[in-house]
This record gives structure tokens, C-alpha cells and sequence, in this order.
């Protein structure tokens, strides 16, 4: 049985890969390509049967994934369940289940039998909580068991994983030998940490990179490198830890992609603006164009209750730099678990930081829709702005909690309308 | 009586010159020499008593104006003082007074009475709604009304001027020749170009600019010369029609600045991602070096209901390239009337990108506040986050109404806190 990579570089276009073809509207030879090239992935597991596949990377639109998952103090499935459905409706392409209350694999089946898009975890957090159950600390947690959780959800058909394995003593000494404000402020890069420096043991999943190739070509799940050592403020961002992590990460594609095995590569974090860009030229050099799945970036520190917003500008010029996979950040993000409002929030404001980025990545239809939203705005056809609205429920509730004079035009103007007024001095149309 | 411009030419730091200086952390010779330049204005009515004068320009905090006003379907000026209030409140730096409904200059006078900061208006407006009043039609308007609501409102005490006097016959024509999704967004250029084409007659306050200097020299006003012909579709961006009109503002800057009076140039507008950038060299280039100020730019049409955040992409990209004075945009653009919700959701959004231009821009003390914060966070001292963040409210409100286990951590992590297993295991304090 060959991985989708293994399929496109013998040659052959996998229905998943047609399907991905049709919906960007982009040859299936070139969808192929890139696929053998490693510059787009096709995140499936084979065990799985996924209604809506999608790819991430070049050419492509950029695509948005949201965090969704229990904690110790709220672990209520179906509510998770809900938060997923009202992230899918509002345009997520992909979710990562990050449960860590009770009952982690029990969620995760659950999510997984209803989820019709891609699914990611982070297995180590399954690690650690068993750990923590059966050792009573993560220190005592023994190598062994980092694999287990691997096995265990790759069986559950999960499509991408989340692996830290460029949290090696090596980036750990660069961390030490460069002070940051905030050294790991990824779940994942510091539980490695504490148990590596706890048994003066390198990575296990760096030591033993194959086994995490094996189980990864089996079930031809999609490596997503992570960021264990992102910068969690701006002051941190591009500094020496975290470049030592993104040439580990650079070197492990290769391993992985040797085998046939899909990765694609996560970024930052908390970045200042003007170091944007540069964080995503520097993945794309470092790791050979491998898609970038970047979690904001954060564009300021100073915003709780608005990480959406400072997320959505960084998401935005990365994506237009190059990036093609954003994950979600709501405005819930440093303050507590997200509600199914914040979650909704979190995609509509990714969304749109990954369209106005397919404007200028010139994606197939993005700056078309714009112009039909503009034409429709010309003519004041209100039904036809909101069909093509990104989240077409609040323009609607807006307008209509407001009391314009005539129906053509808005409450802001009202017959002062400037469209209106600009109509009838060049004499187009009403 | 001479002008700011004038004081700072002839060598003189009036009192407003050194407060900003103080607020700034800038020698006072260093801001005096950007007003003599024209790179900072200072927009201050020599008939007002302004509480919080600000400086606009080089090397200056970003700043952010909130448009606040009546409507034909919405007159209330007590709830107009709220809007305002909400918007100081939430960190507005000036605001402008955009009224179009019942009693105008009734409603100026009692926003004006009441503002600590800067305020602007765009004065053609009234002389519309006086014009249809007394005439029926905006083409009946004689050119000496365009002045009377000038004078009117400079002895009111206005501090800055609106005034669309780059909408020229040339440029109207160009706009004929390259044709655009949405012509003329603008109210005011709307408006001018519905009288220029109806009376076959060139834009009066752009033949007859010397009386607009006169004015404004007398009051001490500083002049924002508009973009009427900003795009109001990403496909209209950086066109023929828009060049021709800032290529116009250059011209007429010069003139005001011969003349002793301030000036700072509008900017667009519905911008591609990739063209904001260039816009502010644009600006910059063609006027000079004067402050820019931006409505947005919006980098995509199709986010009805979130065009504060469409903005502050924009915004954060534009001041970061130079901008220097972000108008806001709230969520109710393009679909009503804001209310003092959505004022403060716009202050906010531009707020933000203007915090994250500021990082880039190295604005004094604007990256120390990040290090503050992520400091706070490292000892997860909720308070200091809380007393450091953009908006205090909304962070209280999401802590509140989670329920997290330990109190030094959140409800997103829990006791799994990223944090706490970082400082535990690199020993730094709790």
C-alpha cells in the first residue's frame, strides 16, 4: 500500500489528489507534482474515510484549521462536538482535537466519527496525561510510551500529528545560552523539555525519528513538524532556540519525505510585523518549500480578549508571504478555553486573513469574489452582498437592527449615499 | 498671530510643540524641526481649548481617529457625546464629526464643547445639506457656499479639515477613461463631482485652494486633504483616477506649506494586501513626506460585519510602511450606522494595528510594553496582564466566566500550563 506520496511520485493521481484538483481548480498533473515535490500535502489517514480532503501548499488556497478539545476543568464532549461543527460551518478546512480533560481517547473517537475534514492531534499530550496517571510525574515517563499513543491514534484514524521532535537538547542549550522572556510556551516543547532535562535523555521522538517514519507510513498520516521552541512573545521571535529547532525540522522533512511520508513544517507564534515575512522565507529555504502551518503569527503581546485580530494581521501577511496553512487563534487565546462563539470568531477572522492572502497569492476565484461583492455593492443588492459575505449571519443582523430611510441604501448615509450619488452622475444604471 | 508651522519655522516650541514632545519622549527641538518640515502636524483650532493636543507624523506614536455623527435616519446628538466618550475611552486619539442628519452645526458645536482631542470634519457636507435644502439639488449650489460652511465651521473651532480638492476635472476624466468597479466611494468627491460634471466647472476649493489657505491660516487649521477618489474595491486600487488625484494633493500641499499652514494626505481604501505597501512609498514620495492618513485600507471587500478587521490587517501593514494616522473602521461599515458597541470595536481593531505598527516602527516604549506583558504572563500575574492590555474589559470578562482549576493558571491548559512546566523545569521562580 503506497502513501500519497509514494502514489505521486510513481506517477499516479490518487482520487483524493483528483478531487483536490477539481476543487482548486488547478490541473491534476501539477497537483501530483507538487505533491511529489513535497510542497503540497494531502493530510488523510488511510484508515479513514474523509468526506472533505483537503490539500495545503503551493498554488493553493490557503487553508484554515481550528483547535478544538476538552480540558481538565471542562471536558464535555458533545460540546467539543458542537464547537467543531460551528467551526466547519464557518469555513474551517481542517481541526485539531488537543483534549487533555478525562477521557482523551473516548473524545477523540468521537470527534473523529463525525469530523468530515481533515483531524490532527498532538499524541504527546495523551503521553503525558497517561504518564502522569500511571508514574504520578513526567519525568518517570519511559521511552516507550511516546510510541504507544502514536500507534493507538494512528489506528483511530487520525490525518495529521503534531510532533516536537526539534525540541532537542541542542535547541534546549541554545534556549539556556540565550535568555528569552518566555523560553517554551508550546504544551508539547515543554513537556520534551522537562523530561529530557529530567533524565538528561536527548528527544525521543529526534532519537527514534524512524519509528515516528514507520508509524507515519503505515496509516500514511502527515507529519506536521512542530514548533516546540516558538516564541511566545515578540521579543523572543527568530531568536537562536528557535532557528536551531527549524533546521532540525528542516533536516527530519528529508528523513521523512526519503520514506515517503508527507510533512509539512509549524511556525510561529508571537512575531513582530516587520519579521513576518522573513520567518516565512526562512522555513521556505530551511525545509525545501514544505508547506508552513502557521499558528498566527501574534503580531503583538499587549491584545487578550483580541488574539483574533492580531493573529488575523499576522496570518495575513504570512500567508501572502507564502504561508499555506493558518492555524486559528480566538479571542479566547491566553485566557481560557474557547466557547463555541469565541471558535466561531476564531475561523471567520482566520478566513479572512487567508482570502485577502489569496488575493495577492493570486489563488484561482479569490479576487473574483471580491469584484462580485463589489458589483453588488454598486447596485445595492443587498442579497446578493450577503451570499458572497464571508459570514453572511452578522451583515444580515446588522442591517437589519438598523433603520435605513430607503431600502437601496444603508443607515451611515442614507440618501447622502455615495455609491448612489457617484451611480447618477455617470449614469450607470440606478 | 502666526501658525504651529509658522511658530516651528521661525525657530519657536509653542506649548502644544512640547507637551507632545513630553508625551512622545522626543526632544522638543526634534518635533519643533518636523512641524517646520511638515512631517508632524499638529492640528489644533487657535480658537479651541484642547485638553489632549496630538502630533501626527514621523517618528510619533500611530495615531487612531474614530468618525462619530448623525444620519438622516438617526439625529441624536446626546447619543453621538456617548459615541465619543466610548471611542476617548477606548484609546481614540482624535475623532471627526461626520454629522449629516437634523441640526449640523447644532451637533458640531455640543461634540465639539465636549472633546478633549483633536477634532476634524468634512465641511463640504453641510454646504450639501444646506445646498439641497435651499436649492433642491446639489448642481444649484453656487461656489461661495462652499466656503461659507469653512468659515463657519473654523470659527467653531474645528481643529482639521476634510477637503476633497484633488478631485479635479483631469482626474474625473481619467476615471472616465479606466473605468471602475465602484466609481467614487467618497461622499465628499461624490458630491463635488456631481456639481463639477452638472455645471461643467472645475472643483471649486481646487481653483479657487487660496481661499481654503486663507481660512484655515486664520484659524490655524490644519488641512487633510482627502482622497475623493480613494478605491473602494481591492480591483480599483492604485489606479489612473487615485495617482492623478495624490499627485494633485502633492501640488497642493506645497502650496499650504508655502502659505504657513499644516497639512497631512488621505490615503485609501479598499487595497490589495500586496499594494499597501507601495501606497505609503507613494505618499510618502509624491507629498513630500507628510503624514499619511489612512481610511483602513481594507484588504478585502468580502468581510461585511468584520471590516474592522479587514482594517486593521490593513492598517498594521500601512503604518508599519509609514503610515502615520490610522482612521478606524467598525464593524458596521458598509452596513449601518456604528453604535457605541461598535465604536469601540473599531478603536480597538486600529488601535491594535497601530500598537503592532508601532513595534516595527520603533516607536518609544511600544515594544517595552510587550515585554511587560509576556513578563506578566511568565509569572501568570493576571492583574498586571490585565492593567498592561489594549482593552482591560473584555480580558476581565472572558477570565470571569471560566472556570479554571488553580487561580495562577487558565482554563485552556489548566494545570498543563506550558508556562509552569517551562519555569519548573528551567527553575525560574514559581
Amino acid at each position: 500500500m503506497m502513501t500519497q506520496l509514494e502514489n505521486a511520485r510513481s506517477g499516479r493521481i490518487t482520487p483524493e489528489a483528483r478531487r483536490i484538483a477539481r476543487d482548486e481548480n488547478i490541473s491534476p498533473e501539477n497537483i501530483r507534482k507538487r505533491i511529489a515535490q513535497g510542497s503540497i500535502v494531502l493530510p488523510k489517514n488511510r484508515m479513514r474515510r474523509l468526506l472533505k480532503p483537503c490539500g495545503v501548499g503551493k498554488g493553493l488556497r490557503t487553508k484554515v484549521n481550528a483547535n478544538i478539545g476538552t480540558s481538565k476543568n471542562s471536558s464535555d464532549i458533545a460540546y467539543e462536538i458542537k464547537k467543531m461543527r460551528a467551526a466547519i460551518e464557518a469555513g474551517a478546512d481542517a481541526m485539531m482535537d488537543l483534549s487533555t480533560g478525562a477521557k482523551v481517547p473516548k473524545t477523540r473517537r468521537a470527534i473523529i466519527k463525525k469530523c468530515p475534514v481533515p483531524l490532527g492531534t498532538v499524541p504527546i499530550y495523551e503521553t503525558v496525561i497517561n504518564g502522569f496517571k500511571r508514574y504520578g510525574a513526567i519525568k518517570e515517563i519511559r521511552d516507550d510510551d511516546f510510541f504507544v499513543a502514536l500507534e493507538d491514534q494512528a489506528k483511530d484514524g487520525v490525518d495529521f500529528f503534531t510532533i516536537h521532535a526539534g525540541v532537542t537538547l541542542k535547541a534546549i542549550e541554545a534556549l539556556r545560552k540565550h535568555p528569552r522572556i518566555l523560553d517554551i510556551v508550546s504544551r508539547g516543547g515543554a513537556f520534551l523539555a522537562e523530561w529530557m532535562i529530567a533524565n538528561h535523555k536527548e528527544n525521543p521522538f529526534y532519537n527514534d525519528f524512524d519509528r515516528v517514519i514507520d508509524i507515519a507510513k503505515r496509516y500514511d498520516i502527515t507529519l506536521s513538524l512542530g514548533d516546540g521552541l516558538r516564541p511566545g512573545s515578540i521579543a523572543d521571535a527568530t531568536d537562536k532556540a528557535q532557528v536551531t529547532e527549524l533546521k532540525t525540522l528542516g533536516e527530519l522533512r528529508k528523513a521523512a519525505m526519503n520514506s515517503g511520508v508527507q510533512v509539512m513544517i509549524e511556525g510561529p507564534g508571537h512575531v513582530p510585523i516587520d519579521e513576518v515575512e522573513s520567518n516565512v522565507i526562512l522555513e521556505k529555504t530551511i525545509c525545501g518549500g514544505a508547506p508552513f502551518y502557521v499558528l498566527g503569527p501574534l503580531v503583538t503581546d499587549i491584545a487578550p480578549g483580541y488574539d483574533h485580530i492580531t493573529s488575523a494581521i499576522g496570518g495575513a501577511i504570512a500567508a501572502s508571504a507564502g504561508a499555506d496553512f493558518l492555524c486559528y487563534v480566538t479571542p479566547a487565546e491566553h485566557l481560557r478555553l474557547p466557547t463555541i462563539e469565541d471558535v466561531k470568531e476564531g475561523v471567520i477572522a482566520s478566513r479572512i486573513a487567508a482570502h485577502a492572502a489569496d488575493i495577492a497569492k493570486g489563488v484561482n476565484g479569490a479576487k473574483e469574489r471580491d469584484i462580485a461583492m463589489s458589483v453588488a455593492r454598486g447596485e445595492r443588492d443587498w442579497k446578493k452582498q450577503f451570499s458572497l459575505a464571508i459570514d453572511q449571519t452578522k451583515p444580515k443582523l446588522y442591517r437589519k437592527a438598523s433603520k435605513p430611510g430607503s431600502r437601496d441604501v444603508c443607515s451611515m448615509c442614507g440618501e447622502y449615499c455615495s455609491i448612489k450619488t457617484s451611480r447618477r452622475c455617470f449614469k450607470k444604471g440606478k
